[in-house]
C-alpha cells in the first residue's frame, strides 16, 4: 500500500491499516528497569527505545554487517516499529490521536565498517507511513553503536505529537 | 527510600531529598567547549550531556564490560545524575520547578560485546526517582557508544519538562 | 568574527553572516530513504541527522582518530552545519524566523580509543554562533559512534525553536 494511495483514504483508521497489514499488536513492552515507556509533555509524547521483541518476549540479537543481514535486521526494525505502535496504542488509548510521528532515532548495533543502516532503519518509517499515512512522515537519525542492551540488532526511539 | 515512600510524602522537597541521600551539589559543570550546559524553549529544558566528574574535577574513565565493572558503571551514572542535577539547580534556581523528568539517554562507553546498559544506566534513573519522586519517572535509551569524550564511562543527556 | 561582536549587531541578518563567511548555502540535502528533512511541532522543529556532503555530492568517509585528523573533521562537522543550516532555510523560508538552535547531537564515526569529539563537533557549534548569534548558542552532546551510514566521518541532528 503506497503512501499515495494512504494520502487519499484519510478516513481510514491506524487500526484498519494495522488490520490490513495482518499486524497484531502485542501487549505493551514492559520496561526491563527504573523507567517507563512514554512521558507525554503538552502535545508531545516521548517514547523510550523499543527493540525487535517477538511476542512471545524472545528477542533478535547480533551485529548487523556481522552475522545479522541487511535483510533480516529490515525485519527487526519492523518489529521494533510495531513494538512502539503497541506502546501508543497503550499510552493514547486511541492511535487516531496520533498527530504526527515527529522524530526516530534508528540504532544499528552494526560492525565498525557497516554503511546501510538507512536501509535497517527502512523497515519501522516504511512501517510508520503504511500505517499513519502522511502523519507517520517523520524526521530521522539512523546510525550505528557499538553495542545495545543484551545484544539486540536494532532500538528505535521516538517522539509524537498528539491531537490536543 | 522506595519510589511509594516518596511518592506518599509530596511535601518534601527535592533538597530534603538530596540531604538525606547525603548529596552536596557541585557547582555547575563548565561546557568544555562552544556550547551551554542547557537551553529552555517553552517548558521544556534540553541538558547537554553530561560526565562522571568528581567534585575535584576528575573524571572516571575506560570501557564498561572491559576494564569498568557494571557496579563501576552504576555509580558512575549516578555521579552523572547529580551533576545534571546541579545544572537544573543551575539554570532553575529552585529544583521544586521541575515539573517531570521526561527523557534521559545514557551513553554507556562499552566494549562491543556488552549487553547490561540498563543495568549501568539505573545510577542516575534510580537517583532521579530518589531525589524526584513520582516528577522523576522518566523515559529513557540506555545503549552503548563506541567512544566518548575524554574517554569516560558514561555520558547522560536529558530532556526536563517545568512548571509554568 | 566573535560572539561578542555579533552579539552588539542584531541588525545583520544571518544571510549577512553567511555572505561575510563566504559561505554559499547548497540545495537542501534529499533524504536516502523513507523521511523527510524536518518536522515542525509548535515551536520547535526537529531536524533529520545531516552529514559532511559537499555541493557536487560528495561525502566525507573514514574514522576520526584514525585514518581522519580532528582539524579534518573539524571541518567535516562545519560542512554537515553548512547542510543543516540549508534545510533551516528550506523549512523557514527566512532563517530570520530562528529563534533559537535548541540542542545539536553531534555524532563522530569514530575508533574505540578517540577521545577529542568535542573538538570536532565546534565545526558545527562555532558555524551556528557566527551565523546566529546569541541564538546560535545551544546545547549539545557529542559522542562516538560506532559506525555511520557509507562510513560519513559525521553526522549532526538539531531541534531548533522558531518565533511564533
Amino acid at each position: 500500500m503506497s503512501f499515495s494511495e494512504l494520502a487519499e483514504r484519510p478516513e481510514t483508521t491506524p487500526y484498519d491499516r494495522l488490520a490490513a497489514l495482518g499486524i497484531v499488536l502485542p501487549p505493551p513492552p514492559t520496561p526491563v528497569a527504573n523507567f517507563v515507556t512514554h512521558v507525554a509533555e503538552g502535545r508531545l509524547v516521548f517514547l523510550s527505545g523499543q527493540g525487535p521483541t517477538e511476542p512471545d518476549g524472545s528477542q533478535h540479537t547480533g551485529k548487523v554487517g556481522g552475522d545479522v543481514t541487511v535483510a533480516d535486521a529490515y525485519g527487526h526494525a519492523r518489529l521494533t516499529g510495531i513494538n512502539l505502535i503497541a506502546v501508543m496504542h497503550d499510552a493514547l488509548g486511541d492511535l487516531a490521536r496520533v498527530k504526527r510521528i515527529v522524530k526516530l532515532l534508528g540504532m544499528v548495533n552494526a560492525t565498525p565498517e557497516f554503511t546501510e543502516h538507512p536501509a535497517v532503519m527502512n523497515g519501522c518509517s516504511d512501517l510508520f507511513i503504511d500505517v499513519f499515512g502522511a502523519r507517520g512522515v517523520h524526521a530521522r537519525s539512523a546510525v550505528g553503536f557499538g553495542s545495545l542492551p543484551g545484544q539486540i540488532t536494532v532500538e528505535i526511539e521516538a517522539v509524537i505529537a498528539i491531537e490536543d
